[in-house]
C-alpha cells in the first residue's frame, strides 16, 4: 500500500505524533494481516509503486475485479467474507488463463464506520492469499460513502501456454470443473454448503494451472453458465450445442440456477477430443474434482440444447 | 476489460440481442476510446485477463490509485476532467519511481445517472494515456451509488534502477520539479492555470525517466511538501534542512498551500552533491523546467527550517 509498511514507525519530521486512525496507520493495520511479500516481488506496500521482477520466459495475467457494497455482498456477509471474496473472483480469472498467481493490489474505499471492520476484512483476504502464494504487493486507501472493495491480481504464465476464450475449435468437447447453482441458491438458503458457496468461493488455481496444454480454450463462470458460454464461443467463432441434464448441479438448485445463477467460479472449457485422458489425469494430479462434460463445440453458431426460456445470465446493468 | 472488444458483436447465443446498456455495449464504447494495444500488451480488453510480456531485464512498477465522487473531485469536474486525474494520478506514481509507463487497468463503479458521461471520461483518460503510450490493458465495470474510477498502472524500470524513497543519505540535495500549492489555490480561485492544475495535473513522467542514475531517492508530492518529504525522510532514516524562501510556489499560491496543499504532482528527490551538473544536464535534455534546489539531507532527524505552524499535510483520513 501506498505509504504503508514504513509509515508503522512514529513519523519522525516535526508534525504531531499520528492519531491511532490517520491514513498511516490504518494501512498500517490492513498490511500486518499479510507476510512479507517475497520473490518475485521485490518491493512491497509502502513506496509509489511495487516491484516485480517477472522471471524470463513468463508473461504476465492482469486481472481487476471490485466488490460494492451493496451491489456484490450484503449485510449477511462477515468482513472476513467480503476480504475473501474480493481477492477470490480475482484469482479466478487468473485460474481461466492458467496464470500462476504470483501477487495482488487493493484499493480500498469506505466510510468510517468500515473503519473497525478493516482488520476482518484483510483477515480473510490474507488467508485465500497464503493458501495461492499470492503476495499484497501494494494498494490504496480513499473515503467513500459506501465501501469497495477494487482488486488487481497479477499471474505468470509460460509465453504460449495462457488459456484465453478463443481457441475452441468445432468437435472440442465442453467441460464444467463442478455444479453450478449453489451461489445462486445461497441467497435464497440459510443451509451452510450453499451459504459459503454465495460467500466464499473458491477459485479454481490448481485445475486452471493443470489445463495448461490441455485445455484449448476456457473461461470462469461468474456470470452464469448461458452467459459465460456465449462469451467463449463469441471469442472462438464457433458455437455448442449441450445436453441440460449433464449439467452438474449443486445439491437442491433449480436448473435455472445453474444456468444463469452466476457466481460459482467453476471453470469452463474446451478440450480436443483427443485429450480426454490428459485431462482426467492432469484434474487428478492436482486434486480437482473430475471435470463433468456437458456438450460438444459446433461450427454452427449458437447454442443448441437448451430451450429459449433457459437463456439469459446475470447482466450487471441489464 | 472484462468482457470487452470480442462483445461488441451481436451475442451468437439464442438471448435476445443485447440493450444498448447492458454491460457489453458500456464496456465496448469506453475501450472504444482506446487505440488498440501493442506490444508488451500481447492480449487486451475482451479477456479473462490481459496479457503482458515483460521485457528481459526489466522490474515491473505496479500502482493503483482511486478517485471517488465527493472526495476526489467536485461537481465542477467535466467528466474528461475525472478521466484524466484519475490515470494521471498513477502515472505520477510511475514517474517518481523512474518508471516507463506500459499499461493501466480501469475498475469502473457507478450509479445509472453517470452512464451518459463515460465516454467523456474515456476520452480525457485516453488524451493522457496516448500522450505517454500507455494501453488501457483490461478493467472492470460494476454498479455502485457512487462514481469512482480506480487505476492500476504499469510501468517498466531496468533491474537496479527504480527510484525509491529510501536512498537519501545526508548531504544530498534535495529537489522540486515545478512549483507548489497551484492544486491547492485551484480550490478556491477560478483563475484557468489554477483551475487547470488542480483537474488536469501533469505527471511528470519525462523526468522521472531522467532521473534515473542521477537521483537518489524520489516522491511525487500529492499529499503536500511537508507529509510527502517526511515520508521520503521516514524511508530513507534521515532528516533534511528545508529552505522555506526556496520552495518554488504557483503564482498566487500561499507558503501554506505551498507546503501542505497536495495535488500538485511534482517530484521531491534528493541528488548526491557531485551530480548536480548531470541533474540539470538530464532536466534540460528531456525538455523539463530546471528542477529548484529547496534544502539538504542530514543526519539529524527531523525537518529542520520550518516552524511547527508550518508542518502537517493532507491526511484522507486525519
Amino acid at each position: 500500500m501506498e505509504a504503508g509498511r514504513r509509515e508503522r514507525r512514529p513519523r519522525q519530521v516535526s508534525a504531531p505524533r499520528a492519531a491511532r486512525n490517520d491514513e498511516a496507520a490504518i494501512i498500517g493495520r490492513f498490511t500486518a494481516a499479510f507476510g512479507r511479500p517475497s520473490p518475485p516481488v521485490v518491493l512491497g506496500p509502502g513506496d509509489d509503486c511495487a516491484l516485480l521482477r517477472p522471471r524470463p520466459g513468463e508473461v504476465l495475467a492482469l486481472t481487476t475485479d471490485a466488490l460494492v457494497e451493496g451491489v456484490h455482498f450484503s449485510p449477511a456477509f462477515s468482513p472476513a467474507d467480503i476480504g475473501h471474496k474480493a481477492l477470490a473472483v480475482n484469482l479466478s480469472d487468473l485460474a481461466a488463463m492458467g496464470a500462476r498467481p504470483v501477487a495482488f493490489l487493493c484499493a480500498l474505499a469506505f466510510p468510517e464506520r468500515w473503519l473497525p471492520h478493516l482488520s476482518g476484512i484483510a483477515r480473510g483476504m490474507a488467508r485465500l492469499a497464503r493458501a495461492h502464494g499470492c503476495a499484497l504487493a501494494g494498494g490504496n486507501v480513499s473515503r467513500a460513502r459506501e465501501l469497495s472493495v477494487t482488486i488487481t491480481a497479477v499471474g505468470a504464465v509460460p509465453v504460449g501456454q495462457a488459456l484465453t476464450r478463443a481457441g475452441a475449435r468445432p468437435g472440442h468437447a465442453l467441460y464444467l470443473s463442478g455444479p453450478l447453482g449453489g451461489a445462486a441458491a445461497g441467497l435464497r438458503s440459510q443451509a451452510p454448503a450453499h451459504r459459503n458457496r454465495q460467500r466464499r468461493p473458491q477459485p479454481r488455481v490448481a485445475l486452471g494451472l493443470a489445463l495448461r496444454g490441455v485445455a484449448s480454450a476456457a473461461i470462469d463462470v461468474s456470470d452464469g453458465l448461458v452467459r459465460d458460454l456465449g462469451r467463449l464461443l463469441d471469442a472462438s467463432g464457433v458455437g455448442a450445442e449441450v445436453e441440460p441434464r449433464r449439467i452438474p448441479r449443486a445439491r437442491g438448485a433449480t436448473l435455472d440456477e445453474a444456468l444463469r445463477g452466476g457466481e460459482d467460479y467453476e471453470l469452463l472449457f474446451a478440450v480436443p477430443e483427443g485429450r480426454a485422458p490428459a485431462l482426467r489425469a492432469a484434474a487428478a494430479r492436482c486434486g480437482a474434482r473430475a471435470p463433468v462434460r456437458i456438450g460438444r463445440v459446433t461450427r454452427a453458431l449458437g447454442l443448441a440444447g437448451l430451450g429459449p426460456g433457459e437463456s439469459g445470465g446475470h447482466d450487471h446493468f441489464g
